[in-house]
């Protein structure tokens, strides 16, 4: 359990993709943030009064999110000795990254001295088990990637809140560290060993017998030289009945590598597709969520039209405009009616 | 460093795939180990000396190898009760399993009493980092396979021995519990945290600017549900010139899951170049490695020569047959004459 309210670090960065677990909680848990803290050479903000931990605790903060995710995801100086300053002051410290906060001697021995809390997000569950692919029950529905940090996690939160919306049961299930904060609860997938991949995907959504559905947060993407076994396996493990794609379409390349170029969408899915088929043979592809914020309105209305035509299913970014014309397929796809629908008709 | 000669442990296991390790010892390095340990319910043996602890001590034996793999890789009590014993006796212990010798306290404290060391194979190295898919210099050769388990080290060492008896330079490079301990190096994949799978393997085969080649050991396979992911970061880290698919024709299903069928080697192979040409463009699948130890000789030959017709390449079972036509097809392939060729030219 991680105690809110939280203070939001963004430290020296100017990364705007890197500080995506800071911009995630102040997104999906607004009024447990009281603040942003960053120091005067980083350019970015999530439009929250900017505070110093002094400030912050005033405000009533228990705990500095060290909302940076960073490839390989190791601390630098920089970060321990702001985590140090939250120590002493009283606050507990949360992290996402790779490198665990127990796993630095400083920060453990300030942090029994100040009677605070460290809280490693990315710590596995303890008792995986290794996959076995044997069908289940239930729901699923698993958002995939051209690459890292397109916007599943918020297409997922956005589906559910769509779905809520029309009396459905829709539950978010976590798979990364911002997604697990956010959620309280999850598997952060890419700290599970190898061989527990798809096992921790089975574990985290268990058969379901009602209609409710589980969404399943994806991670990384299946053309990711870094990351996709870690996305295979959660193919595997997912048992999706929907997969929706997800696109950043201002990424000129694959994320950290300069030498690697996305691929094209219909590639994707049909990869995705291809792969999800092992343990659900009927798995659909029922959309495609696109991450606009970087184009004007009038344009991303036009790409995810543009997008939706060439692809032959929905398209919008469900955090923008809405998820309602993918669900909306969604549930004509397997004949469900929702709710509301019922009510009315 | 793990100190031969070695005990191989069988105990109760009547599983023949399941003593991979202890077999593989006993085939690839004979001469270290004196002998077997197996209970009265183990119909299993590898044609060694039958001994208990004692007789093992006084034959030179230094370290009791747990040569047992089981999916999830738990020890059980009996097996806990026998390493007690082994160290009672004064020998190390050494355990490519999944959970560690030093995660059990009785183990621990009964070592340090008796001063031996335990040796878990399955520690992956410190400081591993995320995989980049930057291209490297160097001939790479991966083994994959239809299953787990269908022979891939064997098939593997099986090539390095041919190649080096044509006087080219060839290493193998181990990625499993077995392979290392006949290596006395490499990367237990399956152990690796999976953010770091693709990266492991390009730090375990760095790049080489020499004409020798590196011959990695594959791991799962993609159309294993519990263990695809571990199979395609492996192929994108290994960025391999030359993939040898291999295969069991004797097995029904998929390795402990009797509900998945295994894929037809035409499918299995065009996956793995699919995507093994992520990372390494220009990839070319170069042979078929059956595995034929449970057909008679004369339905062995016929089956190999029926797959690589079949299948457009050579097709052998290199550990019984010799892993001569795929190479010579591999070096025609990439125009490469060997140092005997050359000089009988």
């Amino acid at each position: 359990m991680i105690f809110g309210p939280f203070l939001l670090y963004l430290g020296h960065s100017d990364d705007e993709v890197g500080i995506k677990t800071s911009r995630g909680l102040a997104t999906f848990r607004r009024q447990d943030c009281v603040g942003e803290w960053r120091h005067d050479d980083s350019p970015l903000t999530l439009d929250l009064p900017r505070m110093d931990v002094t400030e912050a605790r005033a405000a009533g903060a228990r705990t500095l999110v060290l909302g940076i995710a960073n490839a390989g995801g190791q601390m630098g100086d920089a970060l321990v000795e702001d985590a140090l300053v939250a120590i002493h002051a009283g606050m507990n410290v949360a992290s996402g990254l790779h490198q665990r906060l127990r796993d630095v001697p400083a920060l453990v021995q300030a942090a029994a001295e100040a009677g605070v809390a460290l809280f490693d997000v990315r710590d596995p569950p303890a008792g995986l088990r290794v996959g076995t692919g044997t069908r289940r029950a239930g729901n699923r529905l698993l958002t995939v990637g051209t690459d890292c940090s397109v916007g599943k996690m918020y297409a997922t939160l956005a589906l559910r809140d769509a779905m809520r919306r029309r009396g459905l049961s829709a539950d978010f299930r976590a798979t990364g560290q911002t997604g697990i904060l956010i959620a309280g609860d999850g598997v952060p997938l890419d700290a599970v060993v190898a061989d527990f991949i798809s096992g921790a995907i089975e574990a985290l959504t268990p058969a379901r017998d009602d209609d409710g559905w589980d969404l399943i947060e994806g991670q990384g993407s299946l053309f990711h030289p870094s990351f996709a076994g870690v996305s295979t396996g959660l193919l595997h493990g997912a048992q999706a009945r929907a997969l929706v794609l997800c696109h950043d379409p201002s990424r000129a390349h694959m994320r950290g590598l300069p030498h690697y170029r996305l691929p094209d969408l219909a590639t994707c899915l049909a990869a995705n597709v291809s792969v999800a088929r092992l343990t659900s043979p009927d798995v659909q592809a029922v959309g495609i969520a696109l991450n606009t914020v970087k184009l004007a309105e009038e344009d991303a209305r036009r790409l995810c039209a543009e997008t939706g035509d060439a692809l032959g299913l929905p398209c919008t970014d469900p955090y923008r405009f809405g998820a309602d014309p993918i669900i909306d397929w969604m549930l004509s796809c397997f004949d469900i009616s929702t709710p509301a629908m019922t009510v009315s008709a």
